[in-house]
């Protein structure tokens, strides 16, 4: 028996699970962001990276005083995922809320937190594909990335940051922006994380315990994929010289994969480099797609 | 005609004005904590500082890409307020929520906004007179606000570091939390502002363009009670020393007006300092009561 609200959302139409009360009115997610989130790849009705995302689910709802079965998550998922199989839908993005609940009076935490899961649909963008393949552009944010949060690397529901920053523009001639801190290091993209291939040829990923997202593609290819392919990486702080200097920019996310950078634009859009294709940078993709077809 | 979301919630009992679909599963205020807010103080079915409040909210809408019209905000209080004052209830905490609405694929804002604006009413906590007049203890939070964001001042929804400082305690020995930044300055209390009379007897308030929330109560009490009080006071960045140093804090919030500090406590529980009562803060609390006697 669950002890979660539960909710399900396809393409915006809410449908409520059981008989549950559609109320998130006064949710602790809404109030306060007190809550986190799970942006998952759906693919032939699975969900490649599901043991990533839902481990990594548990171990930070705990550090947001939220305790929720980790069975019923995954049992809740199941059924989410049998409901959009019914309706003949089998790939797109899976997104997972899980909240602190309603109430309490202010920031206090209520004596009994009951966990709200939402579990929402939308459709796979539909450049996805062409942008593995070919590579994005992307340019430098104004907007900058907080630091020093104890929940530093947590993936919450405080996303103003992220909202701002991609803001800055409208228009489709950048795939991606890129967020620094005030000290000028670059932390991640908006929705993706970063890999850098320095002018030396070494490989960086920021370190993420002061600012950003540690995603679960990151973790991945930093695990498995790097060492699969017998390349070292190491996790660095990366200022912007670097960034400039590097001979290869990799953004990554577990929607989208792995994204090689062709070229970078400045805030005012001023092209600041473009990066021809590299060897070690085609191995890392096909490596991917090797562990996880899926990723095509 | 509204072109908003509107929905009333009264001590989490959800009630729909007109035909509004009562959906908040895909709004950005959930997603994101996209949107902001206002917590207002009822009393003889008035909020003292309305105006305040509203012209807070609709500025720091337009930093967030949320438009939305005064007219509408201030038409549905109206209503809300009348809808509580039918069942009797003329006094307490009415919030305010307005939030960038549905939908938007990923951060990218949709191209177009309709805000949802949610009322809720909770009753007043029963010992505010008794804070008031007896002032409270408080402790040192642990957790870190962050710096450096360009929404540093804004009530926006992105409040987890406030629901992390005020989990540090759970028991009723202190009445609020102060926060600080990984520089050592003191920013504010987890749900109010801090004023401090120095050691040398200068009255200051932190500067909050790097981190906190620039209270509605902290403006009144700059611009009109500290001048009817021909008290000079300084916005100007507080370390932990000139903090413990004080000869007097006051907290201050739209809800509780102005709560006097007796004694302050470290992270530990350890005793760090006890402040006799001034005459000056006699003053300013009195003052406050002399031109809003509503928070007698």
């Amino acid at each position: 028996m669950t002890t979660s609200k539960i909710l399900f959302n396809i393409n915006g139409q809410l449908q409520s699970v059981g008989d549950q009360a559609v109320n998130l009115v006064d949710d602790r997610g809404l109030a306060y962001g007190h809550g986190l989130f799970e942006t998952t790849f759906l693919t032939q009705s699975t969900v490649p990276l599901l043991d990533r995302h839902l481990s990594r689910l548990i171990q930070d709802s705990q550090l947001m005083g939220i305790s929720v079965a980790n069975d019923d998550i995954a049992h809740y998922l199941e059924v989410f995922l049998e409901t959009l199989s019914a309706q003949a839908i089998t790939s797109g993005i899976v997104k997972i809320i899980l909240t602190a609940g309603s109430g309490g009076r202010g920031y206090a935490m209520p004596a009994k937190i009951i966990p709200t899961l939402i579990y929402s649909y939308t459709p796979m963008p539909e450049n996805v594909a062409h942008q593995r393949e070919q590579g994005i552009d992307i340019r430098l944010c104004r907007h900058l990335l907080g630091t020093g949060s104890s929940l530093a690397g947590v993936k919450h529901l405080n996303r103003l940051d992220q909202v701002m920053a991609r803001s800055e523009w409208s228009h489709n001639r950048y795939q991606e922006g890129l967020m620094f801190t005030e000290a000028g290091d670059v932390i991640e993209a908006t929705s993706a994380n970063i890999f850098v291939k320095t002018q030396d040829g070494k490989w960086l990923t920021p370190d993420l315990d002061q600012s950003g997202v540690s995603g679960v593609m990151r973790g991945l290819l930093i695990e498995e994929v790097f060492p699969a392919c017998d390349i070292k990486v190491s996790i660095k702080a990366i200022n912007r010289d670097t960034l400039l200097g590097a001979q290869q920019v990799l953004l990554c996310n577990s929607i989208r994969g792995i994204l090689r950078v062709n070229s970078v634009y400045s805030v005012d859009d001023q092209l600041l480099k473009t990066l021809p294709l590299d060897q070690q940078s085609l191995m890392l993709s096909e490596k991917l797609i090797e562990l996880y077809p899926q990723y095509q």
